[in-house]
């Protein structure tokens, strides 16, 4: 179901000569790690599972890694470091593309229902490899499909989207299990969105949901701009972690009374 | 509810010249946390408290004081450091100790209707100052009331019940929130165990959880016999860190086929 790219692994294994890996992988792509993880076994690397969750590039398991002694880390599931610079690690990143053929008739009878004409599509990093066919398929029906640029076209993270903004576009279609990346697009965007999942292989609009997302946030706000106590939450994700930024938030709080 | 010793924190601050501080409690203590935290702030200390679990004192948040550069660590509700050495860093332990009245009479009806004599009294680090308390009540009522030794006599903590242990006793009784520390002393231990909790002024018999327990414990070895594939979960808390041995349980596993 997902190419883990195991030679790709193998090989850098070898070469860096690990005998003991720390491999961490999003929850939804550990049950499939098995043929990777018995392949590593196999020639003779001491496998360690990360037993937390991994919820981007900028979320890498330094304090495991470091407890048990451990220098080379595999990070499956996402494209690579996000707001950190690696020091001190041997680090690959194994982006887990989904083989999956995706049947693209829904999103088709959806962008006819709307009138679109042009199509600008993004994906996460695991349908990166369907943005091409995908493409293919809706041009042959006459539509026009733009895809953004930057080092990996296309691609939507949970904190950039700036690789998937394309110019003159009616809609864009964001290929992603969930809605959490065509969400986060739609808040980027005066465009429609719509979210493509091709687990599911349904098709949805991200605006009800925004609308939702917006009136919690508007809401949370209005209530913060009575509260006399504060708490200000630091991640200690390694591309997370900005407690220079919560001190001076907690500066202007206080500053401001 | 709690006393946090704050005068022995703001000395320890003092002394030691804590500019950060990072905070640690276990979530039930979190909540009555606020004058201790109010007091240091007062005095000029930066307070960062951690948003972890902390299930004992085993379980220090090093990565975390680590990746916010902070050196002294305030580790509220547990006795002190378990099965690893300090170094790097500067910890104070507060027990957190409770300030409730306690209603022995649910526990001497009980003790009654057992138709115990000798009880052996054991309780949590929070309720260690009820234990005198309690000898006496028991004692008024006729019952012969023992305490076991150690540096902290009567102590009870999930790995360790060695400082409860008191010899010829008909009955322990462990005065703790919950049923998980009567629990523990009863796996250790073939006499009967009372869970007798201050909040809920409740008393419980540890005998039939502990057959429960019991009885899911051999299942689940017996389906571990017949397995193939085995995970060997390993923690990365300070006082729990057993990478060595888990590798020795691998490699016997696989010596045995």
């Amino acid at each position: 179901m997902y190419d883990f790219e195991v030679e790709k692994v193998l090989k850098w294994v070898r070469g860096s000569g690990a005998k003991f890996l720390l491999v961490q992988a999003p929850d939804g792509l550990k049950p499939y790690l098995s043929s990777l993880l018995e392949a590593l076994e196999r020639r003779g690397v001491t496998v360690v599972l990360s037993g937390e969750h991994s919820w981007g590039g900028c979320d890498l398991a330094f304090c495991e890694a470091k407890a048990l002694g451990i220098k080379h880390i595999l990070h499956v599931g996402h494209h690579g470091p996000v707001r950190f610079k690696i020091s001190g690690f041997n680090i690959l990143f194994i982006p887990g593309y989904a083989e999956l053929h995706l049947d693209a008739k829904p999103l088709l009878s959806q962008l006819k229902a709307m009138k679109a004409r042009r199509v600008g599509l993004a994906a996460s990093i695991q349908h990166l490899r369907s943005l091409e066919d995908v493409k293919k398929k809706l041009e042959e029906k006459g539509f026009e499909v733009k895809i953004g640029g930057g080092r990996f076209p296309g691609l939507v993270i949970g904190c950039d989207y700036s690789a998937a903004i394309a110019a003159e576009v009616d809609v864009y279609v964001v290929i992603a299990g969930g809605v959490f990346h065509a969400l986060g697009l739609s808040f980027m965007t005066d465009r429609k969105v719509l979210a493509f999942d091709p687990y599911l292989g349904r098709v949805c609009s991200a605006e009800k949901l925004r609308r939702r997302v917006l009136a919690r946030r508007l809401s949370d706000l209005s209530e913060a701009i009575s509260a006399e106590k504060f708490f200000i939450l630091v991640s200690i994700k390694p591309g997370q972690n900005r407690f220079a930024l919560a001190l001076e938030v907690k500066r202007r709080l206080e500053k401001a009374g």
